[in-house]
């Protein structure tokens, strides 16, 4: 069982993962990426992962075999166990928890090497759709304070799988990084009576010069205080706390403009690693309308290094105004908008 | 010149660093070792750096050429320039401040491929001594409200030169990292009238299990809630807020633990990239006794990911209690303890 525990002094939350236990030796095996006829994440491969969530498939296929277009399965290694009731107890000055929770993969095509920039707009709408039903699963069990969706592209960005997934995981607890944007929105609604984030969007309308692109509903723009070159962020034009809180209509909407956004940052930068994760309000319904949800994508360009570590600031070398300008230039509409090509 | 930028929700502040400027095109560049004969940290190539501001050098040497044992430099692309002051101005939602600031670098060593964990106690204790003559005169400016000293070895790390070094930085701000710190020991010691860090190595020295050695002044170990596998504090056992407390004669002890230290991690993990950082007080007196100074050493072993940065909460494969356990049965007394060794 994974163990939860806590740092003394700042608070911060560290999953001891017996799960995924690597020896002294095992930091210095190199991974190698895997052929498709070994990849788990294959169509005929099933049987090599733990059974299916949820699976989006033909008709007449049967579950846990071929024939799925999108598939959600419980992590094979998870981070959290889902079984088990909380359990906090103390060690002296530390405390602990036991690691209960949810992790699970979401398979997001049937093709290994297709990357989330070469779907369709169908295909990724079908991600996030299945996001949201993921997380109205999730949100039910009593025992998640946050659920917490995010992906991984390439080695570099912490992926061990290359075949194109993203992951969920359930928390007991609203992580640190989510309390902080919490806090600094309420702060900013206490003072000005308006959401931090739509103050943010109608700055940047005017000032324009950190825009990448605008979609209807979304809006595409590098955040004045970057930590990374070309970080990213997508965001509702207009005030919505909880992904959940996206209409229906609007799953195409940011399907396209994902597609849009992450080809620009695959040919601005020779298709990077990268993470994107979304960020929304916790499951509680006390957090209503102090939150305006997005998507933060952030390329893995640059190292983390000790002034990082000792400080929590970042050094970035590419002004955002630099980073947009650029991913603007990125001519797009001239590349085939659907269907796979081969990898840069 | 640098630019400070503040995120407006959670408060982090970002260097935006034009000297350090990276177009889109050079982030698709791999780095190369440099050889010796290159390297602008090797004796000979002093012309390479900026002019030294401090070096240990024999009696008849001059500044600025060979003869040096260590030497420190401004950085030649430094994230922070010392000219200036202080300015802060608001744009819109947004705060920017000038990035006003010292950025130096400690060549510890005249040979190319001499690491730390190499170096003799007299070398290392050198080091810590320009650290506290470095900080003793940094701290007179008042534009500084912080000193941070942290070293980056090996590439995955983020050094960018291989020849051994480490790094200053002051910042006219105190960083979002040790601001929690020293509101956390703040916190617990309203709460209980005691240092959390004393109260920390008291229940280590009863438990035993995370405990790697024992060096009189010092001890050595893996923290409670390792956010990395084999992450190792250093901390002095009696209360010292600031690392400028230390008496003279624990700089020896200091060394010796030092090079303990890094050697069971270099022969445990074989030789991995790492950074240290000199968790110390802020300039101000004002902080006085709400702090304990310590050095963090964070293997890097594993990618921080998705996860990671969506929740501020870590994943670590390695309990802290093996990783102890593994580190004290290295047996560092067999091996050369002074001179210089061939890489593992």
């Amino acid at each position: 069982m994974p163990e939860l525990r806590k740092d003394p002094i700042i608070g911060r939350w560290v999953i001891i993962s017996t799960e995924r236990s690597r020896r002294p030796s095992a930091f210095q095996s190199v991974s190698r990426p895997l052929e498709a006829a070994q990849c788990p994440f294959c169509p005929g491969n099933e049987a090599a992962t733990p059974p299916e969530v949820r699976a989006y498939r033909a008709p007449n296929s049967e579950p846990n075999g071929p024939g799925w277009t999108l598939r959600v399965i419980s992590n094979k290694y998870p981070a959290l166990m889902i079984e088990g009731t909380l359990n906090r107890a103390p060690d002296g000055i530390y405390d602990r928890m036991n690691g209960v929770g949810a992790h699970e993969v979401i398979i997001e095509t049937p093709v290994h090497d297709q990357d989330m920039a070469e779907m369709s707009v169908a295909q990724i709408r079908d991600v996030l759709w299945v996001y949201r039903e993921r997380m109205t699963d999730l949100q039910r069990d009593t025992r998640f304070e946050y659920i917490l969706i995010f992906k991984n592209h390439g080695e570099a960005a912490g992926a061990s799988l290359e075949h194109s997934h993203s992951q969920l995981i359930a928390t007991p607890i609203v992580p640190k990084r989510v309390h902080e944007e919490l806090q600094g929105a309420r702060r900013y609604y206490e003072f000005r009576e308006r959401c931090i984030y739509c103050d943010i969007i109608r700055q940047e309308l005017v000032q324009k010069e950190r825009l990448v692109s605008d979609h209807d509903a979304f809006l595409v723009m590098e955040p004045f205080a970057s930590r990374f070159p070309f970080e990213t962020w997508i965001l509702p034009k207009t005030h919505q706390g909880h992904f959940l809180n996206m209409s229906d209509a609007d799953y195409d909407t940011l399907a396209r403009c994902m597609k849009d956004t992450l080809m620009r940052l695959k040919l601005a930068l020779n298709n990077p690693p990268y993470n994107y994760i979304l960020h929304t309000r916790p499951c509680s319904s006390e957090y209503r309308g102090q939150y305006h949800w997005h998507i933060e994508i952030i390329p893995k360009l640059t190292k983390v290094a000790g002034f990082e570590w000792g400080t929590g600031f970042y050094i970035n070398p590419t002004p955002p105004e630099e980073a947009a300008a650029f991913l603007r230039s990125i001519d797009v509409d001239s590349m085939p908008s659907e269907g796979k090509r081969e990898p840069v």
